[in-house]
């Protein structure tokens, strides 16, 4: 696994005329050698590939990071890099100035005056992006797990219960059934408030013909579910009613026709148009998707500025919304997996609207 | 309260003769303003405060952060700025080098090519490290909370249940009694697992004759709790006796010795100083503690090489440990808001060996 991955890396390291990529990002890290320690350092050269960690992940670095060599630092991590003499036939190396801290890159000139650093932006992000069988496979047990906790919830659900206690349950129903934790900050939004895309769980209580947005997922083996559906308590009113078809309406065309090569962009219009013919643009404030892996947003971006084009063993969130303050919100979003024989969707919750 | 903190922040400005500073730390720019939005910008000058953020918070921004001034921006939060014109007199600009990325330094110096952008370290960090009245409320409240699911979880502790279990456990009740969530991931380290001191929650099953490490925390209003318990499921061997007692033994002399103002190094040094002396010196292989607040981690750091200087307003953790591979590990920790006339337990949960 690990070694199709470096390999991969090594390409992209030739074709941008760079002899080594340094990277402190965990994610980035776990992708490229399967460690899953909380503090690391990697470096891949043409031949050789090093992580640096601290006296905590002596033995776990070894065994979980095959093909790469390993130091324990005692004290800051780069500080280990001209011992380790990786770089010593290095000239340019490059380092994610998006995600580098200035202190870093201070410290890798300080060590190595003679060398170049230069910024690099998305080379790992474009290995990540293309997922294989073993990551779907993940990615699927997280997305059953949190199917069938949003169907133990219903059965929850009822007015007077606060959306925090609505949060508590879907955290806690997710690690009762394996879940490593949640994949992020378990939103549920209630009435008015779910008109906030951004809306977390208050002590809001559930109110009767009030639409509840709710939007969780969970970790397994450290990949991402990321599911949300809506739900009325008691009858909606006919707007609500119409929100909500119009936004099922839109993912559902966004699901059927999203296929291998299309530009993200595309697909993003594809959803916004029908919301927009429905009279409902501008309450669509935010992008279509995005992609799904061992991090909650990775690549490609489904939005209306996205360069992205999908490809094959892309996984991405298709999540229309639209939010109407004063009045409620409706968010609908699943995730699929892209394939050139058609896609697989890994939520598999009902989408009709459930009235309880 | 934001008043008072721009108030001193200015006048660490001062001091250091800089003219500005920008952060996009969210837990700093909640510190400084109360805005609590997940994408911020602030700048702050002797005359000025601004919060950039994106549409989203359009309305909470306001609301939130008083005294401040607010821009909301369609793309790059930084390409506000000159707009702006809060940093049109400002020469000296201070950013955070630990903290800020190569790409927005970067961004920064192209936006304003004749100012001089200076990288700083731990100037919000030091003010943020004294809490008023209102913050260490908060903290005693997120106390509480955990205190009272300690209590809880001692009746459900049983052999065979899994480490993750307990964990699902302690993190479902601190939202039950009201927590925001979990202050960091929950751990639960049971038998030879709890000899790694980073252990998280796994499959493991709870063994007769075992130490079990409990370490979980909350939030309330942002701020965290972190409380280190460590149990025993049936009656465990002399040798964990013997390493709890000496775990309970220093614990208890840090928090007796503990006044303000002290080197923080020299705390440290009375905890590791026991348990050198009981002959398991090189099994307490962390540090003392760290502060806690808006940050689960924050100054000043409680550790041998530490050069903070305790005061009245830091709250911090005071948690020694062994661990022994093969063998097991303890940790027993609690939070403390250090004062001048004696210092406030946070955290009240029992610490005798409680054998379940």
């Amino acid at each position: 696994m690990a070694n199709n991955r470096l390999r991969d890396l090594r390409a992209r390291l030739r074709d941008r005329r760079l002899d080594a990529l340094v990277t402190t990002c965990l994610p980035h890290v776990r992708y490229l050698s399967d460690f899953t320690g909380s503090n690391a350092l990697c470096v891949v050269t043409a031949e050789r590939a090093l992580i640096v960690t601290d006296t905590r992940y002596k033995d776990q670095v070894r065994e979980e990071a095959k093909g790469f060599a390993s130091r324990i630092a005692k004290g800051q991590l780069f500080d280990e890099l001209p011992a380790s003499s990786i770089l010593s036939k290095a000239r340019r190396i490059g380092f994610e100035h998006a995600l580098l801290p200035v202190a870093h890159l201070n410290r890798l000139e300080k060590l190595f005056p003679r060398k170049r650093f230069v910024g690099t932006d998305g080379i790992v992000q474009s290995l990540a992006a293309v997922k294989d069988a073993t990551e779907i496979a993940h990615l699927r047990a997280a997305a059953a797990i949190t199917d069938a906790v949003f169907g133990e919830i219903l059965g929850l659900l009822r007015p007077g219960m606060t959306e925090s206690e609505v949060a508590a349950e879907l955290s806690y129903r997710q690690r009762r059934r394996g879940a490593e934790g949640d994949a992020f900050e378990v939103i549920v939004a209630s009435g008015p408030h779910a008109a906030f895309p951004h809306a977390r769980a208050s002590d809001r209580q559930l109110g009767t013909g009030e639409l509840v947005v709710l939007d969780f997922g969970c970790r397994v083996q450290g990949y991402h579910s990321d599911l949300t559906r809506t739900v009325a308590i008691g009858k909606p009113s006919a707007e609500l009613r119409k929100m909500y078809r119009t936004v099922l309406e839109a993912q559902a065309r966004a699901l059927d026709e999203c296929r291998v090569p299309m530009r993200a962009r595309d697909l993003d219009a594809i959803a916004r148009g029908h919301i927009r013919r429905e009279g409902l643009g501008k309450y669509f404030s935010h992008s279509l998707g995005h992609g799904l892996g061992l991090q909650i947003h990775e690549d490609p971006k489904l939005s209306a500025k996205s360069s992205a084009v999908l490809v094959a063993g892309n996984v991405v969130t298709i999540e229309p919304g639209v939010y109407v303050p004063g009045v409620g919100g409706v968010r609908i979003e699943d995730d699929v997996a892209l394939g050139t024989d058609g896609n697989e969707l890994l939520t598999r919750s009902p989408k009709d609207l459930i009235i309880l």
